[in-house]
């Protein structure tokens, strides 16, 4: 973690590295205890969400530090990519995967692909060349091409923690699925898109090098939701075999948080998308692993999971808008704001079209084909999507300040414009596209529509009896098994949806050879001593 | 977290210091995974225990690494400081207050206090004038007064993280409070005293210093325990007030974890003993915030915290055990290793003699202080209290560190040897006082024993229904209240303790108005449409 507290530290006595660390770890937190309970607070307010919360008492913050410090430093944590991508966003992405209702998700997946991968690229090539066209008006410095094909990889990568926390899984289930599972494949195809890029001869480029970079693309598509996969199945046999719960849950807990971090770590190191393997290890652990462990540790992952993905999200948030104050980057735009306005302005603009361009035609193609006119994308649907994704966080920052600051650290003017232009594009999408998605999610879709779009048994938002809720868990987590077919939102599905073969298929390898030999719901064996005999007895 | 890798990254071909982060990670990350396999694995064994094989596992990886490297590096991470008290021992700590059995540490409080500081001063004593006495035989070069006082500190410190895994809170309940309250008091004392040591001014002692020191002292361990307190309460409060699992279980988890860590920093901040704070800080919440959570958050608690200790032990002793072998050190000894071993042979001697010239003493001052035979303490057990207490581990080495690395970086040969003596001392007390462990107190108190000794309600350790450990827990974790008295074992501890007035009015006081104000069992007020109504409908 690079600490940067400066006159701060100076000012209160002691300047010791340690010293400054429990200073600033200590301000940190208490922000973060700040953050949950003003957000607890604000959470009837129907424009506020936690997100917006912690980014304004970030900001805020940063304001106070910066009148502490006489406008010398206005953060206590330097932003640092390694701290994003190596702590932050694997628990976010790796619970996204955890708690996804698997069964929307699978249905709509190709959708989700469709929008994640095509849509992404779609969004890339409009930014790119509008940044092209509409950028040399502006006379802002030197960019070369490839500085056009970066700016369109950082503002196609939405930012999906947001997002999650604007749409709600329970009231809108498939749009939820569509723009969250879209917004982790987005995620992996721009980080994935921009370390192409940057690794890319960009003066020959053919056909030929084009081919081998979709290939390369797919190739990374499928061998990091395979070794997402691999890890989970791995912690599932692990678990199954050796019975951890007779021993302890904290063994079986702590062996899950481990082997999640681990495939997404190695997936950094063997050069693939973490973000990708973390996801598919999530769904994998909650489809086998979750229901080879002992009840508690049932209850335990799914809590202990969330809050680490909550803690990181608002440490996020608080730490962006923290860092969006950094006097050093303004100090070369404040010669012409003008200049940065209109820059953060034509992004904004090309960031509303570029998603336009993709949301509508491919939401279009979708329902092409489908048969069902239930399973149709809306026109209020779409619009809904397109805006939802409209926010952009801190992988954008992350990839700006990734490529703008490691050559001459913001001291060439384009590259200081181009920060200060993402920190803007960020703070307004989020606040504002934030703070106006929840009033548009109640205009377009009223309650009533709310209800229609319930497929699945879901958790109602009243508080209820611990042990209902864990029995609700059991149904509605899995995906049906057959014993499931006399539950009539089965029976529903399976007659609403014959001609899902692909789906059917998979169940049938799923019973006979998955589970079997990896466990899961219905299919853990019973073992004497072993804690699915409790299981058992407890529940059958 | 620095990183050295050095030749083995060079060697793999690339050198960013992302890519070395990424290496050391995934290699520990994937340590750690076969570490809780092979714990699991060797469970039933009676001699192993998860942070011996924790160490061997450290060691061989460790020798991996220096052959793989040529000799020229044998761990992934330097051993630091700051990785050590800022991020492993405040989880350790916390929850050892979260679990541990209230009724019988505050039974023992004297008890424990006596053994944890006087105990500790004593021991620091005895080593002090021993290596005074004994050292300048073997001319090991320059040692000041302040580094012999040093060393009496370092080596006062026992391993109470090794001793909670060696012990067993269900088998031997009042050895386990003996012992690890005492280690709790004790670490606290011992980096009290050894950072009092770095700021004192030894030339000048007079009966005045002294008495200012102890008074420092006690004032240390009083506002670090009523900073922990606060802290607790203070979240008991948040958490009552705002009904917190109205909306999320999360955020209440969240909160914790959050309030927990910031008492620690703050305690660190203010120059107090972080290790009591969060100590007293895990009992509060355990006493009173527990109480007002959602039951999933109750679970979620117990176990989440277990685990993160439980991650934080073996990271620490594979830490240590790959530190061990580190080649740098071990340079400067080889040339005279017969030195090195008489000095460690010294040390371990000293660290013997030292336990033992309080155990035995405070104990039968402890004994007369007692009228029930019942609650004195045995020989058998005073063995096993001097025995338990004999490992030395991370917070000596974290000690040793920090004084003989500072200056002179491991040059001097003074500074080298002692910190090889440290880790000598560290591996040869964990692995082989570590091992006779559980043999001698089988050896000295038979199952029988054990038995007799049991004087709470405790979890069997066979698997058992998720509802029964959870009313289980309900049980046993608070305090009495007044309906237990109907309780056989309440009731006999009535009847065997009816002297014990200091706690009865802490009950009636915590009764009339801890409770009302802060929740706690049986007092939080059921209001509509909050957790707690779920939690007295599901219940009662």
């Amino acid at each position: 973690m690079g600490l940067d507290l400066g006159d701060l530290v100076t000012k209160l006595g002691k300047a010791t590295s340690d010293y400054q660390s429990v200073v600033s770890i200590n301000l940190f937190v208490a922000l973060l205890c700040a953050c949950i309970v003003i957000g607890h607070l604000l959470e009837e307010n129907r424009w506020m969400n936690e997100s917006i919360t912690a980014l304004l008492i970030g900001l805020c913050s940063g304001v106070v530090i910066l009148l502490t410090t006489q406008g010398k430093s206005s953060h206590v944590l330097v932003f640092s990519e390694d701290l994003f991508f190596i702590y932050l966003l694997p628990p976010i992405i790796f619970n996204a995967g955890f708690q996804v209702k698997k069964k929307q998700f699978f249905r709509n997946f190709m959708t989700i692909v469709l929008f994640g991968a095509v849509g992404t690229l779609i969004s890339f090539v409009i930014i790119s060349l509008g940044a092209i066209g509409l950028f040399n008006k502006l006379d802002i410095g030197a960019l070369e091409i490839g500085d056009y094909l970066a700016i369109g990889a950082i503002f196609s990568a939405t930012d999906s923690v947001c997002t999650l926390q604007v749409l709600n899984q329970e009231e809108t289930p498939l749009l939820y699925s569509l723009v969250f599972g879209e917004g982790v494949v987005n995620d992996a195809t721009s980080v994935v898109l921009f370390n192409a890029i940057q690794n890319f001869d960009l003066v020959h480029t053919d056909a030929l090098v084009l081919l081998k970079f979709v290939g390369n693309f797919l190739y990374l598509f499928a061998t990091s939701t395979f070794l997402g996969a691999f890890a989970g199945l791995l912690s599932a046999y692990i678990i199954k075999k050796l019975y951890f719960g007779r021993h302890s849950t904290d063994r079986e807990v702590a062996l899950m948080i481990l082997m999640a971090y681990l495939s997404y770590m190695l997936a950094e190191l063997l050069d693939l998308s973490g973000i990708l393997t973390v996801f598919f290890c999530g769904i994998v652990m909650s489809h086998y692993t979750w229901h080879n462990v002992t009840e508690s540790s049932r209850i335990t992952t799914k809590h202990a999971f969330a809050t680490l993905s909550f803690i990181a999200e608002i440490f996020l948030f608080l730490y962006v808008g923290m860092d969006a104050l950094d006097i050093e980057k303004w100090k070369f735009v404040s010669n012409s704001p003008g200049k940065s306005i209109s820059l953060s302005a034509i992004l904004l603009g090309l960031v509303l079209v570029g998603r336009a361009a993709f949301v509508f035609p491919l939401s279009l193609l979708s329902n092409l084909s489908k048969k069902s006119p239930n399973e149709k994308i809306t026109f209020r649907q779409q619009v809904i999507i397109w805006w939802a994704g409209l926010m952009r966080g801190a992988v954008s920052i992350a990839l700006a300040y990734n490529k703008f600051t490691r050559s001459g650290h913001t001291q060439q003017p384009s590259n200081a414009i181009m920060i200060t232009s993402t920190i803007t594009v960020v703070l307004f999408s989020t606040m504002v596209f934030g703070l106006l998605t929840k009033p548009l999610i109640r205009f377009l879709l009223p309650r009533r529509h709310l209800t229609r779009d319930l497929s699945m048994n879901s958790d109602p938002p009243s508080p209820k009896s611990f042990l209902a809720s864990l029995l609700e868990n059991e149904q509605g987590s899995g995906e049906g098994t057959g014993q499931n077919i006399t539950r009539p939102t089965s029976l529903r599905m399976l007659l609403t949806a014959p001609a899902r073969s692909v789906h059917h298929y998979w169940r049938k390898f799923d019973d006979a050879i998955m589970r079997p030999v990896f466990g899961g719901r219905g299919f853990v064996p019973v073992v004497p001593g072993s804690p699915t005999e409790a299981t058992s007895n407890a529940w059958h």
